[in-house]
C-alpha cells in the first residue's frame, strides 16, 4: 500500500487550516481494512449511479463514463494493481479518486444525494449478505458430514454422559444428531439474521436524506434487497445486524467448542473413543510420540475470539448518541475476523468429521462401566406396579451394592437382585443389556437406532440435502 | 425459606454413604431461585400427567390425585404458605415431595418417563415464552409513546448531529422514529428467538429418552409448544434459546442506552433540549438545587448488567461435553435478572417518554449554530450543474470564511457568496432557512415533515397500534 | 423491608415539585442491596464526625449524640429490627435519618462538608477491603489443603498431559503445586489491588471539595486507609478499584475452572484417578447409579458469571463524563456476587480437596499407554552424542513401529531398538521406567520428587503457613 | 511469506502416516503473527545456548556456531531477506531450520532441554516486558501533556457536573488532574504486572522440567529475570500475565473513553468549551462544514476492542486441563492487537492534549447555569449555625425560587435570600461568587486552585517527570 501523504486531504479540506498529522492519518485510515469490502463498494456505486442517471439527476454520458471507470477499477482491484493510498483514508475515497482521475468530472458527480455514512453501511450489509449466504452453505455441509457419519453408526452403542459420569447407553448416531440440531438452529438464526441485513441504507445520505430526488426502492431493487430503510438517522446509525450476526456467530463457536471438547476427550487415551486422521493432528518438537488434536483444540481457542467481537461490538455501541460517531469505523475488523474465524472452521470441521475413525468396541467397553442400565431396571420395576420414586431408592441400594461388591448389575444373581426387590424376575436380564437399553428408547428424539434413521431422513428433508 | 437439613437426600441418596455437606448444600441448591419458576413447573407436571394416564401408563385415580395435590400446591405457593426447603435442592423436588406428602404414591409415579434435566428445560422455555410475550408487549407500549411524542413534533426543528458536531437540520419527530425503528426490530428478534423457544424438550429424560410409550406430541400440544426437540441428548442440553434471548436483550438494552445518552445530554444545561418530569428525577444529599435524570442515567449502567449476563452464560456453555453438566444451573440467575431488567426498563421508559417535556427554541436556537445548512448550499451548485465534489470544495472554503468571520452561512452577503461561486444567485436564500432544508429531505426515510407523517402511519399499521 | 413511601424524599425534596413515581423510586433505590456496607457506613461516619469534632466543625455533645445514635443503630441492624425504607433510596439516607429521628439536630450535622458521592466510595473501599482480607485468608486456607495432599503425593505418579494426550510423566504433588502457584498469585494480585482500594475518598464531598476546615488525614488514619484520594472528581468517580478487584476474581476462577476441569475428568469413569467424597456430591432424580461431581462442575459454571461482572462492570464505566453519574449505582451487586461467589467457591474448595481419594494404581496404570517415556529415550540419544533433532526423529519412528506393534517402547526388544539407532545399549531400559523418567528432571520447577518436597517447602515459606 | 509446503512437517513427522492438510496448515500456523517475536525468540535462544554450553550440554564450538548463525537470521529478519514459511508452522522451528541450513548439527542441538512450550511462553513474557515499558513510557508522557494544561489552567473556572447538571465550579486544572491520577494508577498497575510478567518459564521444557542439568537461574540472569517459575506444569501453561496486562489495558482505555466522552462533549457547538487542533480532526465527504474530534471518537470505539480481547482470553483459559493446549496459540494476536491499541492511543493521545485550545469566557459562561454555587450558600448557613439537613432544604427552596423566577441565586436581593433563612447576611455575597466557591475547597484533593499548584508539584514527583 502506498502511504505517500497527500498534503491534505482533498476529500473536505476545504474548511482545515493544517494538514491532518501522520500518526492521525495513520490512526483514523480505514483503508487498510476495508478495502475488503471493495467489490461490494462498485456495485453499491454501480446501482447509484443508474438510479441518479434514472432520475435525470446524472446524464447518461456520466453514467457511462462511470461504468466504464468502475468496470477499470475492478479490474485493477482484481489484479492487484490498484494504487491503495492512506492518505485517502478508506476504501470509498481510494475508489472516488481513482475514477475521478480516470473519467473526470463524472466522477466526482458520483457522490450527489450521498454520504460516506450510508454508503459504508451499504457496503457492509451487502458484504454480510454473501458471508452469510457463504457460512450458510458450510453449515450445510457440516451437517452433511455429520449425518452420514451417523447414518454408518446409528446403532454403535457408547455411554452417554451427563456430569461426565456414565448415565445410559445411547448410538453413536444419536449423538452426532445433536450436533447436527444446533448447526441445523444455526442455520435458521442466520436466514433471520439475513432478513434484517437486507434493507437498504442507501439514501439515508449523512443522516437526514437528501435534497435529490432519489429513487431508494430501485435501488435496493438492483441490489436485491428486500427492503429500504425506513428512517434516515437510524439508518446511518444502526449496527444491529453485524451485533446480531456475531451473536449468532458466537453460538456456532459455542456448539464448535462443544463438539471439539468431546472429539478431544474421545481421542484422549484414557477414553479412546476415536482416531482423526493423522492430515488433522499435529506433533511436539520435543515428544516424538506425540499425536495431537490440534483443530479441535484451537477450534475450542477461537471461540474465546469470536465471543470477544460479539461484546466488542456491544461496548461500541453504548452509550453512542445519534448519528453517526467515528466509533462506527470500529466494527468492521472484528467483523470480518468473525466471519473468517467461522467460514475457516466450519470448513475445516466439515472434512474432519468426514476423517474421524470410530472404534465401537472401545466405546462398548466403556458402556459397561458406571452401571449405565439402572434406569432401565427402575422403569422395569415401575412397569411392574412399583412408583417410580420407590424403584428408583430400590435400584440406588442395587448400585451400591454393586459398587461394594466391584460388580456389574447384570453380573448380579437373580437372588441377590431380589433382595432389593421380589418384583424382579428373569425376564430382567434381557433388558440389561446395552441393545436392550437402547432399543426401548423408541420416541421421537430417542437414541434407538430406528429412531435414528428416522431422525437423519427428517433433517436431510429439512436441510434440502 | 426453611432450611432445615434432612439428613440426606431422599431423592438421589440409596447409592451415597454419607450426607451432603451444609455449605455443599446451599452451594449447589437452587430452590432459592428456580422457585420462581414454581407456576411452570407445575403446568408442565400437569401436562405430563395427562399424557402418562392417556398413555396407560399411569392411572385415572393417580391422575386425579396427582391433579387435586398440585392445585394445592399451586395455592400455597400463591399464598406463600408453601415451606421451601433448601435440602430438597430445587422447585421440581419440592414440589414433588409436597405432591407425595400430600397424595402418596400417585406424588411417586409422577416422575415416571422424564428426569430433572427435560424438565427444567421445559420450565425454563415455559417461562421464557412468558417473558418473551410481556416484553414484546412493553416494547410495543414504547414505541407508542415514541410516536405520540413524535407525532406531536413531526416539524420541530432541531439540529441533527453527526460525530456530536452540527450536521444538517432534522425535525424532532424524525429522530424520535430512529429508535422506534430500533425498538421495532427488537420486537421482530425476540419473535424470531420465540419460535426456537417454543419447543419441547420433555420426553429427552436424563438425555437419551425413555422406555415408556410416551407421547411427547401430546404434551407439546398441551403445553403449546410449536414442535418437538428432535433428539434427546440436544434437548436436554441446549440453552441456544436463553443466550439467543440474551443477546436480544442486549441490543434492546443498547438500543435504551443510546436514547438515555441523547435524553441526559439534551437535559443538561447548556444543551436544554427538553426536560424531564420531576418524578423521574432525583436530587442531590449536598447540593440543593439538583435535578439528576437518575432513570435514563441508570438504565445506560444497566446495559452493562445485561451484556454481563450474555458473556456469562456464553462462557457458561463453552467447552461443555454432552449431555447436561451441573454447569447449567448457573443459566438462571443470569437469565431471571436480564428479563427483570428489560422489562422494568421498558416499562418506566414508556411512561418517562410521555413526560418528556420539549423546548423547541432551545432546539432551533442550537440548529443555527455549526452551519447546518452547508450542505443544502452543496446540493444547490450541484443542481446548477456543478459536480458535487467540487460544490463541496466551495463551500468548504465558505465555511471557512464564515468561521474566521465568526458568522452564519446566512449572514453573508450575496455578493460574499458569489467569492465562492459565480453559480450563487438570490434563489440561494430560501434554502439556506431551516425549513426549507428539512422540508427539501423528501423521501422515504428522509426527515421532511410530511415524510415523518408518513412514517408514524407506516410503523403503527407494522405494530398493530 | 417496609416499602411506606413517603409522599416525596426528605432528602433532596425542596427543589421538587412532585414526588417521585412509585416505580422510578422502586428502579432507582439502592437499599435493597446496598443495606449490606450498613456496617462500613457507620464506621465511616463515626470517624467522619470524630474529625469534625476535632476541627471544631461540630461540637463535642453532638459527637458523643451521634456516637450513641449510631450505636443503637448498629444493634438495631444486627437485630434484624431496622426498619429499612425504600422511600430512603440508600443505605445512607435510611442510616441518617434514624439518627435524626433519635439524637435530632446533630444527625442533621453529620453530613457536614461530606456528600454521598464520596461516603459511597467510602463504604465500598471499606467493604471491599474486609473482602479482600477474606478471601486472601481463603486462598491461604485452599494452598494449605493442595500443599497437604501434595504431601503426600510427592512421589505418586500418573501421566502428565499435553492437548489431553499422554505427553511424560509427572509426580501428583508436582501437578497439584502447579494449582497451588496459580492461588499464590492470586493472592500477590490482590495485595496490590489492596493497595488501590485502601485509599480514602471522603473529603472529596460532592466533586469539588468542601469548603469546611476538614482534616482527610485524621479521617484516612482512624480508618487505617494508607492514602487519602488526591483528586476530589477522580475520588467520587473512580471505580477502578472495583474493576481491578473484578479482574482478580475472573483468574480466581479461572484457576478453579480449570482444577475443576480435571476434577471432573479424572473422576470420569474411564479416568478413575480420583474420587470425592459423597459429601460434596448429588445424585440423579432418574438415574439410581449416579454420583455426579457437581461442585466442581458449579464452580467451573460460576466462571462465566464472574467473567460476567467484570465485562459488566467495564462497560458501566466506558464512556462515563466526570464526575459522579448515577450509573454508578450499578457497580454494587456484580462486586458483591462477585465476593460471594469467590469466597463461597474457595470455601467449598479447601474443604473439598481434603477429601479427594487418589488412586495411584490407576494413575499408574494410565502412565504405561502412549509412550510417556519416548522423551527420555530421545534425550538418552542426546546424551550418546546425537544431536536432539536427530534423535526427535530417531524416536519418532520408534513411536510409530509400536503404535503398529500394539507394544510400548519399553516392551521392545534391544534389537528392535537398535533399528532405530545403533547408540541405544543396555543401559536404556531404567530411563524407560516411570521413576527413573520423573525422577531425572530434577531442577527448579521439575517433577521429581525430590523437588516436589522442596517446592512445597518453599511455598509453606512463601504463605506462612 | 513462502507458503511453499514441504510435504510433511519435518520437525516432528517420524510419527505421522500422512502429511498434514493444507488448510490445517493454515489454519493451525502461527508464524503470520508470532514471527513479531523473532527478536524475542533469538534473545531467548541465546541465552539457553549459552547455559548449555556452560553447563557442558553443547560444545564450545556448538555456542560459537548457534550465535553467528543467529547473528545471520537477526540481519535477514532485520532486512527482510528471511523467508519464513507457513509449512514450519510458527517463529520457533522457522529460525530452528534456517538455523540448521547455516550451521548444521549445532542448530539441531539448540532444542536441547527445551520445548517449544516453554519457548514460546518465555518469548511472550520477553516481548510483553518490553511492551510494558513502552506504555509506561507513553503513559508518564500523556500525563505531562495534562500537567502542562494544567498548570496553565490552574485557576480557570468551569462547572463541574455530576449527572451532566452543573454541580459546583472547579478549576480545569483540578479537572485535568482527575485524568493524570487515573493514568498515575495504570503506571502502578502495570508495574505491579510487570513483576508477574518478568519470571522464566524456560527449563520447564514440554511440561515436567528436562533430564539435562539446566541452569535456570544462569538463564533467568541472562535475560534479566527477577525470578524462576516454580512448577514446570504451570509454567507452560500459564497466561495470567496476558489475562492481567490485558485487564489493566481495559481500563486504561476506560480511562481514554472516559476523557474521550469529555473532549467531544466540550467540542460540541452547545458547550463548546475547548477545539482540538485541526490535524487532529477530519472533515465530511458531504457536509463541507464539519470538522470532526476523529481521535477521541476512534478511541472512545477502540476500548470495545480491547475489552474484547480481555473477555477473549478469559474465555479461552476457562476450563482448560494442564498442561499446555493447543488453544492456547490464541493467546497472540489479541494480545498484540491490544498492545498496538493502547501505544497508539497513548501517543496520539499525549500529542493532542498538547494542542487543545481552551476557552475559557465559555466556560466561565457556563458555571453561571444550573446554580453552582447553591452548596457554598448551604455551607454558609452550617457555618452560621444551621444543621446541615436544614440548611440543604432552606438553599433547595431558594432554588426552586429561581428556577420559576429565571434568576440565578447571586441575582437575588439579600430580601429575597432572607425570605428562606434569616441567618443570610450581606456577607453572603462573596461566598456566591466562582472564584470565591472554588478558592474554599482548599484542602488536599479539593478545587481551590492553590491545591492545583500543589498537586502538580506532586504529581511530577511522583512520576519523575
Amino acid at each position: 500500500m502506498s502511504e505517500k501523504s497527500s498534503t491534505k486531504s482533498d476529500v473536505w479540506s476545504g474548511r482545515f487550516s493544517e494538514p491532518v498529522d501522520e500518526l492521525v492519518q495513520r490512526y483514523t485510515a480505514s483503508v487498510t481494512f476495508d478495502k475488503r469490502m471493495a467489490a461490494f463498494d462498485i456495485q453499491g456505486s454501480l446501482a447509484h449511479a443508474e438510479m441518479l442517471c434514472a432520475q435525470k439527476i446524472i446524464s447518461t454520458q456520466d453514467l457511462a463514463d462511470i461504468m466504464r471507470g468502475l468496470k477499470q477499477i475492478s479490474e485493477e482491484i482484481a489484479n492487484d494493481s490498484f494504487d491503495w493510498q492512506i492518505a485517502l483514508e478508506d476504501v470509498h475515497m481510494n475508489i472516488e479518486r481513482r475514477l475521478t482521475d480516470l473519467i473526470g468530472d463524472a466522477g466526482k458527480r458520483l457522490h450527489t444525494g450521498r454520504s460516506r455514512n450510508d454508503q459504508v453501511a451499504t457496503d457492509i450489509r451487502l458484504y454480510m449478505r454473501s458471508a452469510i449466504d457463504d457460512i450458510d452453505h458450510l453449515l450445510h455441509r457440516l451437517c452433511e458430514s455429520l449425518l452420514n457419519l451417523a447414518e454408518k453408526h446409528f446403532d454403535t452403542i457408547l455411554p452417554g454422559f451427563t456430569h461426565m459420569q456414565v448415565a445410559q447407553p445411547v448410538t453413536f448416531g444419536h449423538h452426532l444428531l445433536a450436533y447436527a440440531e444446533m448447526f441445523n438452529r444455526d442455520i435458521e438464526r442466520l436466514r433471520d439474521c439475513r432478513k434484517r441485513v437486507n434493507r437498504l441504507p442507501l439514501g439515508a445520505a449523512a443522516l437526514a436524506g437528501t435534497t435529490f430526488p432519489i429513487d431508494r426502492e430501485r435501488v435496493a431493487k438492483t441490489l436485491e434487497f428486500e427492503e429500504v430503510c425506513r428512517n434516515s438517522l437510524d439508518a446511518v446509525s444502526d449496527r444491529d445486524f453485524a451485533i446480531e450476526f456475531c451473536a449468532d456467530a458466537a453460538l456456532i463457536m459455542t456448539h464448535i467448542s462443544r463438539m471439539s471438547e468431546e472429539l478431544i476427550i474421545w481421542m484422549s487415551p484414557r477414553v479412546g473413543f476415536i482416531d482423526i486422521a493423522d492430515r488433522f493432528c499435529t506433533g511436539s518438537s520435543i515428544m516424538p510420540q506425540k499425536k495431537n488434536p490440534d483443530v479441535p483444540e484451537l477450534a475450542r481457542g477461537k471461540t474465546g475470539r469470536v465471543n470477544g467481537h460479539l461484546i466488542g461490538l456491544l461496548m461500541l455501541m453504548k452509550g453512542q448518541p445519534l448519528a453517526y460517531n467515528k466509533d462506527n469505523q470500529e466494527d468492521k475488523e472484528p467483523l470480518f475476523d468473525t466471519v473468517d474465524t467461522v467460514s475457516d472452521t466450519l470448513r475445516i470441521f466439515a472434512d474432519m468429521v468426514s476423517a474421524i475413525t470410530v472404534k465401537p468396541e472401545m466405546m462398548r467397553q466403556a458402556a459397561f462401566q458406571g452401571y449405565a442400565t439402572a434406569t432401565d431396571l427402575a422403569d422395569y420395576l415401575v412397569k411392574k406396579g412399583l412408583p417410580f420414586r420407590d424403584a428408583h431408592e430400590a435400584v440406588a441400594r442395587a448400585v451400591r451394592f454393586c459398587v461394594e461388591k466391584g460388580c456389574d448389575l447384570s453380573e448380579m444373581t437373580l437372588e441377590q437382585m431380589r433382595e432389593f426387590s421380589n418384583l424382579i424376575e428373569s425376564d430382567v436380564m434381557e433388558i440389561l443389556t446395552l441393545e436392550g437399553s437402547v432399543k426401548a428408547r423408541d420416541h421421537i428424539g430417542g437414541t434407538a437406532p430406528l429412531q435414528v434413521k428416522n431422525a437423519i431422513a427428517n433433517m436431510r428433508e429439512r436441510l434440502g440435502l
